[in-house]
């Protein structure tokens, strides 16, 4: 099966605590790299973690709270001193690109590689990237500045031929690709074959959302709905309900609700408040509203 | 004595390697930390060497390549997200404000503290700040882009009154402030005392100057005459000299004939290239030159 984990670099949020660094996580489909934010230390973390660097070439910024981003700049520009030479897109809000061009442009920067940015926009579920491996959607967030979750989605897999069967059938090797894509076809005397009768149903098509910052947001559900993973910030417990809300925040139970609702095969927990030392209260918090929850911890590596 | 040490943070050149941090050091005066360069993690290190943040009132930054101030916006936040009031003053090429500003903007970031911006000018040596404790001043490098290093001087000590002596002669008390100043007075006779007859030599005023980013530049000697202790970049070794002088950085031996020049009384090597793991060789090499050398080794404190 086609390898689909999150590794995640960092989540805790706001500022560097308990050993935690800010947000930064690297998906992994069939050894394509993407980096979601990317918090300062990120290409630190990146060499921790022994993330072959040079394999991302898309990198997904949610929103511009320095937690999220102050790493780019520098990994834009260690690429650059490592002689990268492959396109690196990066999607984010808008006012990005100025931020890193102002960066590279009080260096007299001349870039060896081809460097992209397409502005995100959070007001509706949008196709950013179309890739044989997975396509993936930005997902308007509600939080304090504008904000855009990811969510990763495979592509439906074709049917899968049952040669052994197709061998009992005279049908042409040509129209094996309508076979593929689910249609019914003639055998060479002209009789219907029905597409059940000689294919398996492909392999189901895996998802992983990204969905940090953002307060308890009943719009998401429909966005990311049977998602196989879910990561939720989670940077509260519930008794601290009403800071949540002044700081367009959730709480570990809110993170639960949404994972039930979105029929979420599993819950990851992220983007964790300093106040909390040991974090095993948000994880329990969770698991009161929704069974299959982890927490994100730093080096860890989850399976979609 | 009054305290008078440097704590180094990260020397390394361009990048993270080896475990090794990008520039920031802490200069502490008698309790007053100044923090010099600010590369990407330093708050990072400020927190594994227990510098107490909020000591630092005033932040030098030698140049905008990203290795020397990355990490800045990510601490003038950090600062404000831990609710600091005093007000901290940075001093640095013009456009850093505007680099910061901006950072500050797209986030809708409102600072608790004043903070301040003093654009550096890399024409002649300047003074860049008068306190009890020290004067800073700012002096120009040669580096491929407009560089500043720094010289922090204590000031001259008052003479020390000799009380035992005094009492042998009738003196005001209020020709103390005189006789510490260096002049003669009268006593309550009218006679004329000798200022050395009663009074000793105050302390001997210490000076560092921290010299990174630069080539080998002759005019730097007379800006640091007599320093105590020279922090000068040595990114090669001299069997490099041509990468040294496209680069426009320096030599480990030519960062020794500097301090020679300059008759430093000691010399701390730093800036290295990630070319070398085992920095000994750099130490050797200034030490065929200049006796007193030291390398800048992350974590270490040296004295001035």
């Amino acid at each position: 099966m086609t390898e689909f984990n999150i590794t995640i670099l960092g989540s805790n949020s706001a500022i560097f605590n308990h050993g935690r660094h800010p947000t930064a996580q690297v998906v992994n489909i069939n050894n394509a790299c993407f980096l979601v934010d990317c918090g300062e230390g990120t290409q630190e973390r990146l060499y921790e973690n022994k993330i072959k660097w040079f394999k991302i070439d898309h990198i997904f910024i949610s929103h511009l709270h320095g937690d999220h981003y102050f790493g780019l700049i520098g990994l834009l520009t260690t690429f650059n001193l490592l002689k990268r030479t492959n396109k690196l897109t990066v999607f984010g809000p808008k006012e990005l690109k100025k931020i890193i061009d102002i960066q590279l442009k009080v260096s007299n920067t001349k870039m060896n590689y081809e460097l992209k940015f397409v502005a995100t926009k959070d007001d509706e579920k949008r196709l950013l990237l179309d890739l044989p491996e997975c396509s993936v959607y930005s997902i308007p967030l509600h939080h304090k500045l504008p904000t855009t979750g990811f969510l990763f989605a495979e592509k439906t897999e074709p049917r899968l031929l049952d040669l052994e069967k197709i061998r009992k059938y005279a049908i042409a090797k040509t129209d094996f690709k309508l076979l593929k894509q689910g249609l019914d076809v003639l055998d060479k005397d002209g009789r219907k074959v029905k597409n059940s009768a000689v294919t398996t149903k492909g392999k189901t098509p895996r998802s992983y959302a990204f969905c940090s910052d953002t307060m308890y947001h009943i719009p998401l559900v429909k966005a990311i709905k049977n998602v196989d993973l879910l990561y939720h910030e989670a940077t509260f417990l519930h008794e601290d309900l009403q800071r949540a809300k002044e700081t367009t925040h959730s709480t570990a139970l809110q993170a639960a609700q949404i994972a039930k609702k979105a029929n979420a095969k599993k819950l990851l927990l992220g983007h964790f408040s300093s106040r909390y030392i040991d974090l095993s209260v948000l994880e329990n918090e969770a698991k009161t509203f929704f069974k299959n929850v982890e927490l994100a911890i730093e080096g860890g590596v989850f399976k979609v």
